[in-house]
């Protein structure tokens, strides 16, 4: 080994030994949301705030500086998407970051969010804007902090948050992109909503076994692609999922015996999240070339699975006879009305019961909402009118109270700012996606209605999981795709859901 | 604060945060054991690994040193009973111990026994002691040099090996009651081999629903004290407990569903195990104060559950008409044969299928030969045959092989020597604890007939959970009892089980 070759050596032997801790953090989460005893909880805390500090002690080791210096002069790193060049480069992007926030903020930013959050949970169920308004106001005023330090002259602090879930996302592309999206939908939403009203009850609605759910969703997982000898699926009351080492992966689903959706499409999201973390390479395991390129390129992965291929009809032209056997009243009900239902489009107020269609719209909304708090254009005391009216101009409908509008989501409380738009990105990402794959393997319906996944899985794995995060998310879908980031796949998908 | 309060501050506050490393030791490897995905084990021993390396640094730390000689001249350390007196003694005894072992050693012995328990796992399948001869050799070599590090002048080596396990125990008197216990055996396993001959089928071998186990077997856990909102009962190959936290305590136990047996006589030792440290003190977690006396006493509590308690009539006449409910087959057979039937003594070869008369046989055998090996009266060449005649001796029945035979137990190849003993003192404990029990609580068959078991957990938890390792085990028995370490009680005992 040559110099630098030793440099590098030390550096990822540095970066493994972090990612055995982050990997033992990782499980004692997974563990907690899955069957920790009620009273274990303050000790758990007290173990992951040790480990926490391990980690972070370890991210800002100025021996990281030192080799990077050193190896950035080096024909290692001359080609940034190669493997060691995209591991240098992503590693001197997050260690700047890392040591460029002073630890006072990093722990400010920590309480206020802890904190943050129990007042939510309780400002949420009382109803109450008004208990909550100055945590908020204290979180956006520490992320307004923390971008200024990390935003590089006159780029807008949005994007500083922005670009920490979505390598290179600028707030000004994305936002005219989202505009396009908004402006195709609102008129599908309103005409839905019409349409919706005189639909009668849903044949998805019901009473289901919840041990058939169990057997039929893992059937489902194992046949789409997911590796059972390298990961696991458990239950949860949120649904996540998460990686513990090179070869585990864990999906978690709930279910719910009067909703045949929770459960089935719960796990087909999740699978689709843990089958990319299955994709990375293993032999790069806690290093940026074995970790996911973005959320939203994450997002676009479970929406592949969960909404392109599982809400489709030739996915249930295959798994109908399978699904019959677990639960015999689907026998009266005919494939066209049950995926008709799946599919049913309604103006909703809560973001997570949306369909495929208005989901968006949810996002949409937040989008603009906390550009507009970041960008001090809005106050936060004006915010639970201003999330109303939008409410009513996008969605047609007005929330009765802030728990049913401004209160209903975790995310603000607990900092995440700049993580709402991901989730249409990864919409948007899954349709451009799937319009390539599409046109490549040959219509995959045709390969779908079979039972055939392994093609799909096997493309997304060649053009997107290996890469990690060798390329920034929207290089990456433009590499994939052969098309540059654009809204126009989903919009063309999003068009045949309604009716 | 005065000095010394600061001082023993700053040492909790070091065992505190091992303990939480620990403890996150101790979650790797239950989820290693319950549920961890095939393919994701060589990962989880580097996590482990890098976490013990830690642990191994934070035990030597010097400081612990100069903590612990400030504090043995002031008044806290005055009494070394009293919760801090005992902690400076027992983390005095600890550190040591651990600084006394060159780290060449250690790293000597661990790779010795890894690499042990691979050879012994495919010696045994292919009944081959030689080759494993060559490995129980260095093994035995590298024990004795970590004795004769540890030993006080005049000391048998054993004695060293032993005292790990069970503080302050001594060969010669552990073997005196041990020969008193083996002496009064020998008849009654013979007359009752003769017995076993005549017996029929019993009742406890057949076809029982693993569900309905699971059912009864957690209702039981529940009813006899073990806390759930404390603690899990999971399932696993080899049955174990372990604690993750002050107020998260696992057991794991395994179901046959032809041997009524093996899953609820499992919990119930687990069970038994998992009381005792849930009756640890929370507030002393992760110091010697809340942490076991001893394996010996460990033991004592599962067996205590598992055979005074569990193999009882009272027991039975208690639970039957559950047990009914579940299990209909349990309707024609009277509780009196039911009882006969799980009691039955049979001599056998192997200790982990022995009924609870002939298991002690199994154990005094060891320690007999365990105490020649490392005193070197007995070759590691000559085991198997010397193994082979004790059975003939003590059993009536000789091994047709070495793998039913001397390979039988993971233990030598783990390096555990000296461990083997603390089953049959456990056991010994246990018959003590019974009897004073039964004797200051009036009778405890006439409670446990009304499933009344709050009285004999109090009791426990009173006499011997609470203290943690405040006292030496022994001196915690006689103390509880009132009586000397001594067979008698579990020679009683073990009289009543006899045809």
């Amino acid at each position: 080994m040559n110099t630098s070759e030793k440099t590098l050596a030390a550096l990822r032997q540095h970066l493994h030994e972090t990612a055995l801790l982050e990997s033992t953090m990782a499980l004692l989460e997974w563990d907690e949301h899955t069957g920790m005893p009620d009273r274990a909880g303050d000790y758990r805390s007290e173990q992951l705030m040790l480990l926490s500090g391990f980690v972070h002690q370890r991210k800002t080791d100025p021996r990281i500086g030192e080799w990077l210096d050193e190896l950035s002069t080096s024909d290692l790193s001359a080609d940034p998407y190669s493997p060691v060049g995209a591991l240098i480069r992503c590693v001197r992007r997050d260690y700047d970051r890392n040591v460029r926030l002073p630890e006072s903020l990093i722990k400010h930013l920590a309480k206020a969010t802890s904190l943050g959050q129990q007042v939510w949970v309780k400002a949420k169920r009382d109803n109450d804007y008004a208990a909550f308004q100055p945590s908020l106001h204290e979180i956006i005023s520490l992320r307004r902090e923390e971008a200024s330090l990390l935003a590089s002259d006159g780029e807008p602090l949005y994007d500083a948050l922005l670009d920490q879930y979505e390598e290179g996302a600028k707030s000004k592309d994305v936002a005219s992109v989202f505009e396009k999206l908004r402006d195709a939908l609102i008129p599908w939403v309103r005409n839905a909503q019409e349409t919706a009203q005189q639909a009668g009850p849903s044949s998805v609605e019901g009473v289901f076994d919840i041990e058939a759910q169990r057997t039929f969703s893992r059937w489902v997982a194992k046949k789409i692609g997911f590796d059972f000898e390298r990961g696991r699926l458990d239950e949860t009351v949120h649904p996540f999922c998460t990686t513990l080492g090179p070869h585990d992966h864990r999906i978690l689903t709930r279910y719910s015996d009067s909703s045949f959706s929770t459960g089935l499409y719960g796990v087909l999201h999740e699978a689709g999240h843990g089958m990319y973390e299955q994709g990375l390479e293993p032999d790069w395991y806690g290093t940026p070339v074995a970790t996911a390129a973005s959320l939203g390129v994450h997002e676009s992965q479970s929406r592949l699975w969960e909404n392109s291929v599982g809400l489709s009809r030739p996915f249930w032209d295959w798994c109908m006879p399978e699904a019959r056997k677990l639960f015999p009243s689907l026998e009266a009900v005919a494939i066209d009305r049950w995926v008709r239902d799946l599919n049913r489009v309604q103006c909703s107020l809560i973001r997570i019961e949306a369909d495929e269609v208005t989901y968006n719209m949810h996002i949409l909304i937040r989008f603009e909402l906390e550009m507009g708090l970041i960008a001090r254009d809005l106050n936060v005391a004006d915010l639970p009118e201003a999330w109303s009216d939008k409410y009513q101009n996008y969605l047609g409908i007005r929330p009765p109270n802030d728990a049913l509008g401004v209160l209903q989501d975790v995310h603000w409380s607990a900092g995440l700012i700049g993580y709402f738009p991901t989730y249409t990105l990864g919409n948007i990402y899954a349709a451009q996606l799937y319009e390539a794959a599409d046109r490549e393997l040959g219509g995959v319906g045709r390969l779908v209605a079979k039972g055939e996944f392994a093609p799909l899985l096997a493309w997304l794995r060649e053009k997107v999981h290996r890469f990690g995060r060798r390329y920034p998310p929207m290089e990456l879908i433009e590499k994939a795709t052969g098309n540059a980031f654009s809204s126009d796949a989903l919009i063309r998908h999003l068009r045949t859901k309604l009716a």
